[in-house]
């Protein structure tokens, strides 16, 4: 019943670059807090790998992002990339936005199949899972210095990600791929983090 | 000589359940934050399960709070029902500060016992019980961007717990059974907090 | 080709005390901030040993720091003596800065040496090694509630850590003994470090 079940690479640097593009944009609107261009980097790159190293330091195994070349390579150009996004478009709101719901979505996914395929009951498997989803941001606040979004009004990141995973869960534990049920949490985290954005 | 000895479950559940209610009223409080009810309970999950995730990372071992699939509805349940109690009464100080005292006795017992019991020599283990007893508070104030509150003037909740922890190991070494010696520390540390802010 | 080396145990303990003697100096000038000795204390402790904790979680093996019975009084022994010196000295920012340019060079030089030993690829080898290097830097500030010193204008921490770790594994792969590979990197570091400050 438990899913044995690896992670493509493919799968996990999506996940990754895009959270590193999004923390490097959300670090580069900051222009109060003076940071440098290394300073926009390594928050794009501690966003993109956050989630992943928080997921697998809770789970009790070596992290994945350190087992192989490929993971912060894609971290620091995507960190880059943000911010030469950002010094070519003046207003990227939207844009952060969509790339943040998309993140946490991919991340949620990734986080709960990954305690599964461990053997974790299903409640903790949920957690990690939003846990990964929310860590790259949380990691982002810690370091800028500024409050942890997670926490204040209207975010909803956390129940966005905790609908999906728990999504996840179900969809699996009735029988579907783990594939078919990571797409589901994907598409209803993203999704309900859009709505709340647009009516929150 | 090193015990073999494993937590009863009941114990780490109440230790979690304390931290839980004691984080959601100290959160709760914070008004000036504006704190929606979920960065509430957020912040009173983190704060039951802190302690023990610290010394699960710091032993090396998979935290065991995501080994069942009791602690996270505990940690959740301990965190509403903080926020209830901070509706229902307008003044918490002193139950907040007891239950503070509490969960430093009950964890430093816990981390403690846990580290001697994997092997540890006896001035780790002594750390480890009291980053296990602070460490939920610090994570709380980490996650509420506030100054960490060990740190300040006046505290001294590392001191209540480190001579808690220092009494268990000494009482085991001299031959009492673990839990003789744990609730030695519980009682001391919790006596020395209670008694550091009567005075202080 | 990957060396099978193990740190000693004092070159180990050197790079904490010098990092706790550090951390506590920093610590202790921030007067504002009104820390007791027991504060300074713990953010001595916390810096000298934050690096190596870093590294060891993120390595996913268990913290050496809590395998022997000697880092932690040498932190905290190492902490007290920073907070005398500073007691005994008006003005000690060269201090502050030297020590904190060799802690790096060594943190970087010991981090990258274990992660290679453990058979990581280089990049993450390259990217522990400086994570180990600004690690007790970052958990200062963090504990101070400070904005964390490396993302700010001007630190450039990351690079001379980086740059010493690179070199080390550049040295090492061209089939150099590891323990001369790591003298590159921390007499590189801690030049770069000094020469950053003296002319940034």
């Amino acid at each position: 019943m438990t899913p044995s079940f690896s992670i493509p690479l493919w799968t996990d640097l999506l996940a990754v670059a895009i959270g590193g593009v999004q923390g490097a944009l959300y670090a580069s609107q900051l222009r109060e807090r003076r940071l440098d261009l290394l300073g926009v980097a390594i928050v794009g790159t501690a966003t993109g790998l956050g989630g992943g190293l928080l997921r697998d330091i809770f789970l009790g195994v070596p992290p994945v992002a350190f087992g192989s070349n490929w993971y912060l390579p894609v971290a620091v150009a995507a960190a880059i990339v943000g911010m030469l996004l950002q010094q070519v478009f003046s207003r990227l709101d939207f844009t952060i936005t969509a790339l943040d719901a998309l993140t946490i979505g991919l991340f949620g996914a990734i986080g709960t199949s990954k305690a599964l395929s461990l053997g974790l009951p299903v409640i903790p498997a949920v957690f990690i899972g939003t846990v990964s989803a929310v860590g790259g941001g949380v990691v982002r606040d810690l370091l800028l210095g500024l409050p942890v979004a997670l926490m204040h009004v209207g975010s909803l990141y956390a129940v966005a990600a905790g609908v999906g995973t728990v999504l996840l869960v179900a969809v699996e534990r009735f029988g579907a791929p783990i594939q078919v049920a990571a797409i589901v949490c994907v598409v209803a985290t993203t999704a309900i983090r859009l709505l709340a954005v647009r009516y929150g």
